[in-house]
């Protein structure tokens, strides 16, 4: 019998999803659990994107631009506008998610077998776009100690082959919370226009920095206007994850071109989803965006608070996005992490975590790490933290 | 400054959409344009969708499974046992749109340089997902004068070489119409069996067989069972086409468990359009699917009716979907086509078609056929083929 295809047999498993048939088995039992596992947040979808929904149901729900529709991209290039960025509307594509974003970005700047250089551990769905796309991902390793910020600029410039086509970042970063520094994005920049590549820029988490800091948008940086892709998404800011609606910015015009066929073959993004999220864009202000990021920082606090002078455990004070990535005091965090939905409960509940191995790309990295998302309210976090620390005690390798 | 990739800027741009920018102008003139160059249904959406929909609001638009809701799987496995063909909701995999089943068809069964054999002329985004995936479509000429039928079995055998990894076949078809008899699936089922391939089976447009004919699904095809991937979407049967949903069928284990990682890669479909899936696959019965055939067969017939006798023109009458591919006295009809839209116009109006030249994967095949998609009232039908014919009396190579 004829097989798959080898790209697909050797494609990882979503370590955030592979252990979900442990924790319904857990819930089959009567097991409640906490799921920290995955950047689901639990803050409402703002009401006013189902009522302009329901104000904008067509007789036919037909197909909408490739590029998506104009009242949306009206909305981002406003929203950016208010952060003193200035973004023309066919400098934006929407996309189906984030997730389309990233595939597009690829495919418009990589052939099959081109490199992209990232910073490991990273999101560990990049992994299944870049083999969709076909091309490989160049980890440069970013340590815990080091709060997972970047390493010496030398440390990347090794990793430059002929096949570089670009570097990947992240930040707020999705796993670890680390937000890049202004010295940081510079020597970036330096890089990028050296070695004549394009910096592929996920800012989904652009408006979660905390203690008072503020985002710098690689879209800001001077020099490399027609190198920079960003990759956004209305899914965490708005709490939006199942509308699959996101974007590309780019103000390379070559790039915009090559989204818009990729955009073609698809048709469109989700038509009837993209008026709830013009209008979020459009009328959602200051204090939604300070409101919903002092909650995360309270839960991020929450979460130091929980951990901090726990034996075994280290992480940074994580700057952004809502999640850690932290070392425990086991040797195999996933099995650890499968432990917690099979044999282990306090009180009726567990806690499910996702085991960090996943999130790197070399092998035998972050074993012992967990990431954690928070993304549950304080309540909810302080008892699954609580299980997690009880986990921890009764638990031997 | 570093380029774009060498597969987008050397990607088709799509054939349907590539004079919209000529359509526009001729609207921002003033002059009215009929639409007959795209599968856009006028049909209403079943009312039920959208009341699914607003009983379904949720308080936190999260992801769902990324194989897509099980109620939605649910549904569809009804639909299909209605018809007599057994599918457990493990053998269906929710997708974004009938697009993303196609890519994710491609990504399970061939590997870069992959080859997969198809009939031209063939449904134009084949190509963009053929593109994204780096395989090779290889084309197998079908004939205006065959009704754009399959050539014999042995002219088909002809193009399997060691990289062949799958056929893919689309009945009824986008663009010409044509409905794959018993027979001729049973050639494919040879041939598939024989030479250790996939069938990728587009049935799309399954129930839309005219003048009594009913569709035979590659999923009732004897002894190849493991080998059958349908591709199918709710964009054309529930003029739904802005919702994005589509799904994924294999009765082969491994290929679902690779269409998964990809679909776990992506996350999730969109989440709310698939209550409204659900509702419609359930509560829509055989006089909703009977109405909307009857619909397409009366347009069908008013083409021929306008169209019989003319001088120049050439097709067979089209059996199924509701589009026709049809040989023009023109020896460029994109030229023409653009033509229609830049220097033509009657009444003050215009008919937009699709040159079909994009549909044949070889140069040089189609330069003088147009597809057409009757998908527009009769009244707007009559007058939009009325204002084509004008165009052809005027017009001049």
């Amino acid at each position: 019998m004829t097989t798959i295809s080898k790209r697909c047999s050797e494609m990882q498993a979503s370590p955030i999803r592979k252990l979900v048939p442990y924790a319904n088995a857990a819930k089959a039992r009567g097991t409640g659990v906490y799921h920290l596992n995955i950047g689901q947040p639990d803050i409402p979808t703002p009401p006013g994107y189902w009522s302009a929904l329901k104000d904008s149901l067509p007789d036919v729900l037909a197909y909408g631009p490739s590029q998506g529709l104009l009242v949306l991209r009206e909305a981002i290039a406003t929203y950016y506008s208010r952060a003193g960025i200035s973004i023309d509307t066919d400098e934006i594509i929407i996309t189906t998610g984030g997730s389309e974003a990233v595939f597009f970005a690829f495919m418009a700047t990589c052939d099959h077998g081109d490199e992209v250089i990232c910073f490991e551990p990273f999101y560990t769905n990049y992994n299944g776009f870049a083999s969709m796309a076909g091309i490989k991902l160049v980890p440069v390793t970013c340590t815990c100690e080091n709060g997972f910020h970047l390493p010496e600029k030398a440390e990347i410039e090794l990793k430059i082959t002929e096949r570089t086509r670009a570097i990947l970042i992240c930040s707020p970063n999705n796993p670890t919370g680390a937000v890049l520094s202004a010295e940081e994005l510079g020597t970036l920049s330096e890089i990028i226009s050296k070695h004549d590549l394009y910096l592929l820029s996920d800012e989904v988490y652009r408006d979660f920095v905390f203690d008072g800091g503020s985002h710098v948008s690689t879209l800001e940086l001077p020099g490399i206007e027609d190198r920079v892709i960003v990759m956004d998404s209305i899914s965490k800011r708005f709490s939006s994850c199942g509308a699959r609606l996101g974007n590309m910015i780019s103000r390379n015009k070559d790039i915009m071109s090559a989204a818009l066929k990729l955009g073609q073959a698809r048709l469109c993004p989700p038509t009837l989803a993209q008026y709830g999220a013009a209008w979020i864009y459009h009328h959602l202000r200051d204090d939604y965006y300070a409101d919903i990021m002092a909650t995360y920082q309270s839960r991020r606090d929450l979460l130091i608070e929980e951990f901090s002078g726990m034996e075994g455990i280290f992480f940074l004070k994580p700057e952004g996005a809502f999640y850690a990535t932290m070392r425990l005091p086991v040797k195999d965090a996933e099995r650890f992490a499968s432990w917690m939905l099979t044999d282990f409960e306090f009180e009726g509940e567990t806690t499910m975590v996702a085991p960090a191995a996943g999130f790197y790309a070399t092998p035998g990295l972050g074993l012992d790490q967990i990431r954690i998302a928070y993304v549950l309210s304080e309540d909810k976090m302080r008892k699954a933290l609580k299980i997690l620390k009880e986990g921890l005690k009764v638990y031997r390798d």
